[in-house]
């Protein structure tokens, strides 16, 4: 993951920053939930026109969002791109602030192409993405929700059943940090192995394991050391900590929502707060002093704002010198590795190496739940290749995959994102090159694979100035949930940036080779130490000496020659600080010819990187659904490829005689290494289904009386349709294997056998 | 993985040690290497015996190991421990050892038994522990090498083609922190996919993943704050830190090695050596002192000894309040989320928790390759049961497994290990449960799934001694490598140890519940807080004193009722460390009778703990052989299960002709989930099969001019025996699967294809 990429988790948007702002603009709001009457629904013009669209896809147009009772408590929006840009009546209300988004990012277009200073062009970058925020909350503002969600009550479900919960919460916890339970245990290894299936085995990818303490030189080298930080102030008493910017957020809106406030302090704040990302820290400081914001807990003083690298810090070894940090990503065990990766690939480009991983940040204030955590898994790819030749020899297998793609262009214009197949975006150079939109493609049909709607999914370019240094393109999977819109995958072209700066800071060369078409003669400069001499004079720093010697650039090589040729000494600085003075006696420069027939390069890097926690979120999100008529009754539709369980065995009773069944089909499903629960506990079967469609279980063989009797059959439920069918004892093993491998469609199942209505009526 | 277990890891004899008392006993060894010509093996008296023995494993026989020629550099000898306890020439040699093991081993039991002062059974049992040592050397010594190995020869083979190599090696390299390349990352990810299935779906398990940063308190009350730590001592000058018996260890061995070192001084510092381990934190200080001992690299003087506890340390949040470690095992996560998880499984007893993860030690100074390094990866099982009902329902699954014990009572008795079925030892009352005892047998299956050499197992008891107060009964299964025998799988009952400490330290009751089989009456005697007076009287305080007043113990609460009664005051104390004196206006004891339904009790753990990285060492070494004939031909004999690529595929040339044959095999193995490597780099097939042989891939098709033709065939050659056969191109890839999924095996390929012998000639 790039640094970039990280930095910009912590700028993410806070899920209050969105809602506060919703519920700002509520009276603007069409809301297509639960509370607002039929009559109401029906002043939205273009109903039949949005069913139509959502539903083509499944589970998100189901009937039991539209005809629920009782009110939700954080009622979220979801935003369909297609339908905003058909929806002529919301267009008309967004125009005016795509216009001045649109007339912002034309001033920076002209700043920078007239060379305009740094902070100028700075200022009105600011200026362009609060425009750009003011934008994109009207749209979400604007768009109805496509299922009504109550974040409340998928959080209870997810702590009762232990998808996950807070760490070491009988010791008063730790926020930011997670354990998984049974349920996200399994649900993230089913997401884990599918994704070795979908990218490392099927690209051949070299898949490391690398280790997470790493050394403080290879994070100074890769920029870690220097910029991974947050602005944080502490109380001046206590020692208590604060993310400066949430602080400020904090303080203006209590100081806006005072009674007293009068309206031109109102707007100062709700501009301030807008503002936010883009201030300097001399300005937040400024802001800090201007409203005399004190401690939020104590109201003591705090501290002017102090840099605070996120970064966990130890020691290696016993001495208390060898400083260390836990990864902050996995990227750079591989590039310290790339020598010896690509020997193992027998010095052949293209190829690209997997990392799955934990890494750590310590944040400021962890909050938003599994979106901004201190201990989380990625999983990465860094995709080597040459850089002039970024074509990829799979790419006309997704040339027609169809992406939502929202460009920096679209992003300074006050545009939409808009669909387009990823084989134009690659011929018309809105995505860089082949290989970054191979890539792009590839993520969208995995994140599909396991769940994420394909509605609430969207690539957003970085723009021009959010873009790191090294970056050419950079393009984030970003998935809607009820925090907005998250950035779960970053796609980045890295170019040659971290290859190089490794190759810098240990002198060993990070490069590939090529063979040349046609063998190129080149002129040689270089330094011959007289060896003999060095020795006799230095002894034994004579080999600090060559070596130091060999590592000269051309430059320095001519400043040798110089200097020697005008009769005097050149100076050698030593890695150790010691400096010797070198002459005519013991150097020389030469000058010769050589033939060579290979080329040597750093290699270009693509990155694709992937927020395991955030996109299993996110499918917890667009899974989470109540049945109909029945709030309580709620459930996930994950698919069964990442199901924690694929199968529950309910004997219909705790009868005695159906215990050699249920034994029976345990084995064989353990047999077929299918995951899966036995519920032999008391209660109706229908509670039973109802405690099995809570931990997400796809299927449920239930063995009753008619089980007993020969030919043995036993009922085989879906738990998206509730649909049963009777089925043979035999073959229903078989049948879920299918279902579970997407072998076998349940629309098969019900065609193949006998539809079967009977239990879940008793409960 | 248990405190004690992680603390024997650290005791682990090293390397050297083994070696060097191997060296020392060279006279006495008869090994059947290269180096010795054939009359020398002859004189074994029991070849023919041996080999029958051995000859019932595979790989451990094969012809190449008894005529090579060149000499090794580190021969290495593997024991057999029915081979030793069954030739009467070993045993007369050991003979005398053995009985002074005994003799000790009744001194210790003599005065246990008197209840003798406990300096003197540490003593007593130092002297045991030393006499075993030289027991167990001997033995090793004693034994004939089954297979002659070369560590250097392996570990160059696992460094070139990047099984593992040491982490960021291009800025200097960490001791103890290994990245695992394409092959070992694989061959990881493949024992860790398979242990999944063995235990966790295979026993229903519940899998989690906890945090990896654990807050102090944690481990504090689990013991690890205060008692996870080795001795040290520092450079007083350059603050370099050598671990401290290490460190004597090596000095000693110098002193000794000198050539003016009288017979007088070997044997006092040999005498030493052997004893180190026994030794207390004084007596380690006055050797250093009588010896004079400086340091090693400047010759500066030492500190006194430091302990060093072995976790790294970091801290949580911005404050730097918040004190936090690295886990040093992952057991803890699952403790402290019993409560969740026992909801989760109905609040029924029996039930297992899984997990595997990463655990940090901040080694001193780490070596011996993996078996002894700073982050590792842990596989454990806790399964939680009633103290009173340690049967298992699969036992008798089990029973008949044949498991090496090596009980504590042989050990004190300077016998062998001895072979049982585990059925056996169970109701013999040496393995003390049937759930200990079954996770033992299935241990010893799991390790031999993956390819550990069965002669190369064993199960050592830990002596009452070195046992861990918490635990009643351990085993560690201990694997034969160059190192001497590892453990690498430890298999505790931990009784209700961990639980009980949390539940102390939290005070949240970490139980679970049984029915009575009769309710039975029980007399509670309770304090009843008049709340109104107390509120009255303390205002805000009123709810800490209610709160402290549930936890009084029952003999507080009896303090509490003869004060009242004696019209005094009650000193209550706060967990603050404030008190308040209650009178009777604020509380009363009430005496009452109850009809208790359930009984609450605090579950006992069993706990097998896997040792990941040591596990695949020791399998790299048991299957690392070269090839007959062909020194520098070396490769892994891993079974196909966890072999990093199943399969390889071989153009036999770079004829253009191949190339869509080649494409669609590798097409169908990656939609079969079948790993695999194409290798169409030019260099003969011969040479290319040798470079799949080092990677281990155990099958290889190869397409040919035949196979151009119809019907269309290829070869497929196995890796273990070099044949070959020729086979349909349309079956190949489901033969592959079926033998890579052992449900085919080679002989019978071999019986149901051609044979093809042309390929491996051409090398």
């Amino acid at each position: 993951m790039s640094l970039q990429f990280l930095k910009a988790h912590t700028r993410l948007r806070s899920a209050s920053g969105i809602l506060s702002n919703l519920q700002r603009n509520s009276a603007l709001v069409k809301t297509w939930t639960c509370r607002e009457s039929k009559r109401e629904r029906e002043t939205f013009a273009n109903k039949a026109q949005l069913k139509a669209f959502f539903c083509t896809t499944s589970h998100t147009c189901s009937a039991q969002s539209w005809g629920s009772k009782k009110p939700k408590r954080s009622v979220q929006l979801r935003v369909a791109t297609d339908f905003i840009m058909s929806n002529p009546e919301i267009e008309t209300q967004l125009a005016p602030l795509r216009e001045r988004v649109q007339e912002q990012g034309n001033l920076v277009r002209e700043l920078k192409a007239k060379g305009a200073p740094e902070l100028d062009v700075k200022k009105a970058v600011a200026e362009l993405k609060i425009r750009k925020k003011v934008l994109e909350e009207k749209e979400l503002a604007l768009t109805p929700s496509v299922v009504s969600f109550d974040r409340a009550k998928m959080e209870d479900l997810l702590k009762r059943r232990f998808f996950y919960d807070q760490s070491f919460a009988i010791y008063g916890g730790i926020t930011g940090q997670y354990d998984f339970g049974p349920m996200g245990c399994a649900l993230k290894s089913n997401i884990l192995a599918l994704w070795r299936q979908f990218f490392s085995l099927e690209e051949q990818m070299l898949e490391v394991d690398c280790s997470i303490l790493t050394p403080e030189p290879v994070l100074k080298a890769s920029g870690h050391v220097e910029r991974f930080a947050d602005l944080m102030v502490k109380d001046v008493k206590t020692g208590e900590c604060f993310r400066l910017d949430h602080l400020i957020k904090q303080a203006l809106e209590k100081l806006s929502a005072a009674k007293d406030a009068t309206a031109e302090l109102r707007a100062e704040c709700e501009d301030i707060i807008i503002k936010l990302d883009g201030l300097s820290k001399q300005e937040l400081a400024d802001v800090l002093a201007k409203y005399n914001i004190k401690s939020p807990l104590t109201g003591n003083d705090l501290t002017p704002p102090i840099e605070f690298n996120l970064m966990f810090a130890t020691q290696i070894g016993p001495t208390g010198l060898v400083k260390g940090f836990l990864r902050p990503e996995t990227a750079q065990g591989i590039f310290v590795n790339f020598k010896r990766l690509l020997e193992f690939n027998q010095g052949k480009l293209p190829f690209a190496v997997a990392q799955i991983g934990n890494s750590f940040r310590n944040e400021i204030s962890p909050r938003s739940g599994l979106i901004r955590v201190r201990e989380f898994t990625m999983a990465e790819i860094e995709h080597f290749c040459d850089p002039v030749h970024k074509d990829h020899p799979k790419f006309k297998r997704v040339a027609n995959e169809k992406l939502t793609l929202y460009s920096a262009c679209n992003q300074m214009d006050g545009k939409s994102a808009q669909a387009l197949t990823i084989g134009e975006a690659v011929s018309s150079k809105l995505v860089a090159n082949e290989t970054l939109g191979y890539y792009m493609a590839r993520i969208q049909q995995f994140l599909h694979a396991i769940g994420i709607k394909p509605e609430c999914l969207r690539f957003r370019q970085h723009m021009g100035n959010e873009m790191a240094h090294y970056a050419c393109d950079c393009w984030d999977a970003e998935i809607l949930t009820s925090y907005g819109w998250v950035e779960c995958v970053g796609c980045a072209d890295r170019s040659a940036y971290d290859l190089g700066q490794h190759t810098a800071a240990t002198g060993v060369r990070l490069v590939a080779e090529k063979r040349l078409a046609v063998p190129k003669t080149v002129e040689v400069t270089e330094i011959v130490p007289n060896k003999q001499a060095l020795g006799k004079t230095f002894k034994k720093e004579a080999k600090a000496i060559t070596d130091a010697l060999t590592k000269l650039s051309l430059d320095d090589i001519k400043t040798v020659e110089t200097q020697l040729a005008a009769g005097g000494q050149y100076k050698l600085r030593l890695p150790d600080g010691g400096t010797h003075e070198l002459g005519t006696e013991s150097i020389a420069v030469k000058h010769a010819t050589k033939t060579v027939h290979v080329e040597e390069f750093i290699p270009s890097v693509v990155e694709p990187s992937f927020g395991i926690g955030r996109v299993m979120y996110a499918l917890l999100e667009h899974s989470f659904q109540c049945r109909e008529g029945d709030e309580q009754r709620c459930y996930f539709t994950l698919p069964p490829l990442v199901a924690p369980y694929k199968c529950s065995i309910l004997p219909l009773s705790n009868n005695a005689e159906f215990q050699p069944y249920t034994q029976q089909l345990s084995s064989a499903l353990t047999k077929a290494e299918l995951s899966h629960k036995v519920d032999d506990s008391s209660g109706s079967i229908g509670r039973r289904y109802a405690r099995t469609d809570e931990i997400a279980i796809p299927y449920g063989i239930t063995v009753d009386f008619d089980t007993l009797k020969e030919p043995h059959t036993v009922t085989l439920r879906d738990r998206n349709t509730m649909k049963q069918v009777r089925i043979g004892l035999d073959v229903v093993v078989s049948v879920v294997k299918d279902l579970a491998t997407t072998k076998l469609t349940w629309a098969q199942v019900l065609e193949q056998y006998p539809a079967f209505e009977q239990q879940e009526a008793t409960k």
